[in-house]
This record gives C-alpha cells, structure tokens and sequence, in this order.
C-alpha cells in the first residue's frame, strides 16, 4: 500500500519500469535497472542500487512493474532535504497483442521539452489522454506528435518505420523514451535517428511499434489507411 | 492508504485541488469542486457531486488537498470500462509565505498542447522540477515558460505583472490553470489577459503570483533583478 502523501501519488514524482517475465524469469532487468538509475540522475532522485524482484510465477507471461517514487515528506512542490525514495511492485499477466492499430492524438502532443518525455515518471496523464483518444476512434494505440509536430512515439512504445529497406525511428530530441527494445533494435540493425513529421510515416513501406512487454508490434492500421504486412518487420520481431 | 496499482499514483490518472481552511472553515470550496468537475470533463473521468470534507482543525490555517483519482482497474494506459475514481484528503498546515524569490526554469517548459497544462492533474512532475531548479539556484518558486517561449505560470501559482497601473496575466492558452485565486482577481478588477514572453516581465513595474493558499504573493526577486514593493500589489492582497 502506498500513503495518500506518498509524492508518487499525490505529485506523480518518481519513475517506473515494465519488466517482461517469461516462466518466472525476468528479461533485460539489468538493462531497467541502468535505465532507472539514469532516470533518477535526471530527476535529481536518488538511485536504486538493485531491483529486488519479488517472487514469481514460475510459467506464463507476466508484466512486471517496478515503481520508483519520491516517498513522503516535503511541503507542497518542495522534496524533502533527504528523499526517502520507494519502489514497489505490481505483476499482471502481460498482454497477447495482435498488430496495432494506430491514430495521431489531436487532443495532447509530447513536449520535447521537458525531461519527463524521456523518462518513464509516474506522471504520465499525457499519454493515458493520448490512449483514451486513440480508443475513443476504434484504434488501439495513439501515435504522438510532439509540440513541433514532429513523430515522437506511441502512448507505450517507441515508433519506427521502414523505407525502400530502410529503418528510421525518431530521435531522442523529438521527445522519446530511450526504449530497451528500441536500444536493443538499433544494436542489432542500422537503423536511422531522424526527425520527421508525420508525412514520413504516410510515405512508409511499413510502420512498427517497440515496447518492453511485445517486443516487435505490427502496425496494420494508421489513421484511416491499412498496412499490409511487411516481411523485414515479421523478421526483426524474430531476431531479438 | 491508496493501492500500489491505484491509477493515481501508477499513472498520474486523476486531479486535485488545494483548499485554504481558516478556523475549521474551507474557502471557496464550491469554486474548487466545480473545477475539478470541469477537470473530470476534459479528462473523461466521472464527475464528484460534493467534496466530502473530513473533520477539520478548529483553529489556524491549513492547506486541505483534495485528490480525485482514477482508481484501480484497466490495464497499462487503458482505463476500464467503468472508472471507480476514488476522493482521498490529506491536511498539512498552510504555509506563510513572504514575497517570492522567482527563478525562471531553464529546464523544462510547459505544453500548452496538453490538456494537462490547463489543469491540476496527479502527473505534476514537470512542476516539481522547475521548482527543484529554482531552489537549486537561491530562488524559492519558479517562473515556467511554454514550448513557445511565453511565460506562463510559476510552478505552484498564476503569474500577473504590474505596468503604467495596468494588470496583465498570461491567457488561458499559454498552459496555464484557471486558478481560483487568478478568476477572483479577474473579477473583481481589470486584467488584460495576453501572450507575451519575458521581455514583459523585464519592463515590469511590479510581478506577483497568486494561488489558494497564499492569495497575493508579491515577487521581490526575478532571475537577479530586485523588485521594489508596488502599492497595487499590496491593495490586490488586501481586496480579496
């Protein structure tokens, strides 16, 4: 349970991870534990030293999220002198989801401008508003564009699209999380950092989805117009 | 107590108000519900009819927030079907603030492209932040800019300034809260709401904020330029 003056609650400060869980063992949780840790150097919080993973079913796909909160104490805005930092966990079975079906958000864009568009906070109002839009139209996820209208992302996870063999993915001044499986993608491929608008993605071959629970995610759907499925996309989702 | 999965403290899904009480009695509570009654609006969650206020304190003034979340259920982003948003209170002593030292953000900018920057939503991260920042340098609040560059708010109250005996405030579209306070003050005298960057505040007579808990707030220091007390400032405190 979480005090109602814990600043994660009552604030949104503090950060969070969603760890994959395959029969019982969590994936690349070095990979969530480097990406807190920087995380709280940009928030000024302190660092967790280990991600103390509670027990696990032992078969299954779980969604593992760890939350890293501000903790108590503190007037108002103001953190305490010594932050008690926090971390707690909830499990979920994870999500078996098929290709996305993608709408641009109108209501909300990502602001490139503020550190939280890089972090995964507790603060993350902006994209359940994206979410809900995206639903509200009979998509499944929202595609993000941010203050410059530039592409930026899904409401949870990171975007990519391909071109005559290329990959390209927004860069991350656009506003971007810096995904695992985005991180691990552009290890294992080229793929090209760009800034773009959202007539890129209208001229793409083919447009993808990243997260940490689905790995590589189709999408057949962008804002009216079908997406046929595309063989190198089918190929990187095998490879990681 | 809140559930560690409660989507007010995993996402920032939900709202707040802060109410001044003075001796036992809440001020201007019927403005702050309709607030967070027009916040549900915008954010698709089930309006309150009445804020339930706990017992309070017979004497002395006390900040009473009032939190408004999107309750358990749903999974990730996705809200369920049928929000159970749940009112929790805490209650800390109002603070007495003397006039401000302002510092303006460099670090993060608010997104008048949001929704959420019109609002007191749970996902405050960006807040917190700018005000982190301003302490860091001697100040003791925050002058937040938007994505464009025009002053908007501080990180906890409505920004106004003073020039040739007129009153100015940034408007509604800069990213700014429609602050209790700020519509009082809007009421009762004449204020030209305008866009404007910080050139305004540079050519200033007199800065101050406004909020529930502090009312008028003269600014006495901005990003190193000492302001001298101003007679209109002090007779705005005194008028409402």
């Amino acid at each position: 349970m979480t005090e109602d003056t814990d600043r994660g609650f009552t604030l949104g400060d503090g950060l969070f991870e969603t760890v994959l869980v395959v029969d019982g063992q969590p994936r690349w949780l070095e990979l969530h534990l480097a990406r807190l840790r920087a995380g709280c150097e940009v928030m000024g919080l302190p660092k967790p030293d280990h991600i103390a993973v509670p027990k696990l079913p032992e078969a299954g796909r779980q969604a593992l999220r760890v939350n890293w909160s501000a903790g108590m104490g503190g007037r108002g805005l103001d953190r305490p002198v010594s932050v008690a930092a926090r971390m707690t966990f909830t499990l979920a079975t994870a999500p078996a989801l098929g290709p996305a079906r993608l709408a641009t958000a109108l209501s909300v864009r990502r602001n490139g401008l503020s550190p939280a568009s890089r972090l995964k906070t507790l603060s993350y109002v902006d994209n359940v508003l994206a979410r809900e839009e995206a639903r509200a139209s009979g998509a499944d996820e929202a595609l993000m564009l941010n203050t410059l209208g530039q592409v930026a992302c899904a409401a949870a996870a990171n975007l990519f699209w391909i071109r005559d063999g290329r990959i390209f993915t927004p860069s991350a001044a656009c506003g971007v999380l810096a995904g695992i499986t985005r991180g691990r993608l552009m290890q294992a491929h080229r793929v090209e950092e760009v800034v773009a608008g959202p007539e890129a993605l209208a001229a793409a071959d083919a447009v993808f989805l990243t997260n940490s629970l689905t790995g590589v995610r189709a999408v057949k759907w962008l804002d009216g117009r079908a997406l046929a499925p595309h063989p190198l996309v089918a190929a990187l989702a095998t490879s990681l």
